[in-house]
């Protein structure tokens, strides 16, 4: 696959951005990495070449990377300040833009089938906390116990983060820290066989953040977007600066009303972002299956995969692995 | 104040949009109406006349509109399916586009003051209940009880809902019922002497809505956006239309990318949502100080004031109101 050629049908995934320190990574973690990747490569792909929908794929892929306790959602999931994990989601679909949102939700095992459960069995787009699991009961969502969503590394941080406030320490951003605590969140976007595009994004939101403290990704326009016209996107990054500059619908904005590139409008986005201190970046895909993963820090998990079922899956910039082991030397991140 | 004009300083304000029966309205309540829309835009002209910023305007403006019960925000807001209250407000500042919304919540007097608590003393952009309660009370921000609340023309709208509910009855949309029950917001946009814009929108979202139900009041880029550049906008309506097309940021988006006037881009918005279901209106200004109030659907209860200090205040269609009693023959309504 050559993401700046059309594709018959696409997927492209991220499981978070930020400073993603080299030397943190050791050669396990990074196969564990590439490895979630392409799982979630490998789902949403079956369910495209199967002649299945965008919507049916993203929902396959971000449910994969919700299982994978290495990102930040679903399973693995962050703690906030007060131990509690709450996380958010949304969906979109590109035919009509109907879309549907979670915020604030502990307990489904998927919070995006949560989100795709507002959107398909509410009359709503956007359900927060009790409201959203007594839906998400009621249509007989798998709900999991917090032993479940627990992992070791995601409470350290905390602990980590909740010591460095009470020492009255400065964030150390060497390490990528603050970055890292701010920017996990997954995300798949597609597009089908039809021509239908879909996004999907997925998230445990900030270590120790404030309780009821939501970010971009439920907020459609800013972390999620879809239009068939146009493009689907999913962010992951400094959530605040994506909602103020409504990030994922500003690349819609530019496609469709200044006859930009899909590969144009998303890398310009999020470098403006970057000037700003927005950091992160976000996947997307226009309606002939060309894909952007823009970012403006050092690293974004992310991952696409075409009509020919190779996938590629990166963590920093230039360095890409395909399946079969080779480099695709023709690829270029669009960023 | 001719809206389509150019003025040093303006506010326009909203308290919600529907079909508005005129046979509903005795003429005391129309002018209970007109009265509670005037003391608004006073209170925001105090601000602007003085000098104040439109982001302290548009607050004032806000503040008085939650504090009459006639309209759904604040004092009146209207009760969940559950008898509850849940509150959302969001403001934002065009200046750097700073945010700061919240959703879900019962408590503050103002829920406007309990937004712009996020936007300036906290990191974040969105807060949902509880947190964002924690947040109210560290800023010592005025609460009140249920009975501060409480009205009773919206508990028995509450019980009218439930009751047809139970009844299997479809929702009778003939008295603009079904709309009524939507669009209950109030919101406010200035632009002050320094050319600054800003919009502030709160509400008490849907009668009988789900627990948890948030609509695009607080959704930055969807009920409310400002940007110094192009516009401020605050809207009313059906929420969940507003969320999917973005409405706010997309008109931004016509006047940044396609040129457009701030008459035509909110015009058009207002007009294409009115096509898909999604029925309500918004008010809008300009970095020169005009003024759109379009709505799609028979009335929405608005006012604009500028420089001259003569409000007009107007509830349906081609009949506006002024201060002095006479007709403002020049004005015409931009949708």
């Amino acid at each position: 696959m050559t993401l700046s050629h059309p594709q018959p049908f696409a997927l492209a995934i991220h499981g978070g951005a930020g400073t993603i320190k080299r030397s943190a990574l050791t050669p396990l973690l990074t196969e564990g990495y590439h490895a979630g990747l392409r799982r979630a490569l490998a789902a949403g792909h079956e369910v495209l070449a199967d002649g299945g929908s965008a919507l049916d794929a993203v929902t396959a892929a971000v449910m994969a990377l919700e299982d994978e306790p290495l990102f930040n959602a679903g399973r693995g999931a962050v703690f906030t300040a007060e131990g509690t994990q709450e996380m958010d989601a949304a969906i979109m679909d590109g035919r009509d833009r109907s879309a549907g949102a979670v915020a604030g939700l502990f307990g489904p095992r998927n919070p995006i089938l949560a989100a795709r459960a507002v959107m398909e069995h509410s009359e709503h787009v956007l359900l927060i906390g009790e409201g959203a699991l007594d839906l998400c009961r009621r249509q007989g969502l798998p709900m999991e116990d917090a032993p479940y969503f627990f992992t070791q590394p995601r409470w350290d941080a905390l602990q980590a983060e909740l010591e460095r406030r009470r020492s009255g320490a400065p964030e150390d951003n060497s390490d990528g820290g603050a970055d890292q605590r701010r920017h996990g969140t997954v995300g798949a976007v597609a597009r089908d066989r039809d021509g239908n595009l879909a996004a999907a994004t997925s998230t445990g939101g900030m270590t120790a953040k404030a309780k009821g403290r939501v970010g971009d990704s439920p907020v459609i326009g800013a972390g999620t977007f879809a239009d068939n016209i146009t493009c689907a996107v999913s962010a992951t990054g400094h959530g605040e600066h994506f909602i103020r500059r409504c990030a994922a619908h500003e690349i819609d904005a530019r496609m469709r009303w200044a006859g930009q590139t899909l590969d144009r409008a998303a890398g310009d986005v999020v470098a403006e972002l970057g000037v700003i201190g927005g950091s992160g970046g976000l996947i997307a895909i226009d309606r002939d299956g060309r894909v952007a993963l823009p970012f403006n820090c050092s690293g974004m998990y992310r991952g696409a995969i075409g009509a020919d079922g190779l996938p590629m899956t990166a963590i920093h910039r230039e360095e890409y692995r395909m399946a079969l082991g080779s480099e695709d030397q023709s690829f270029q991140t669009p960023s």
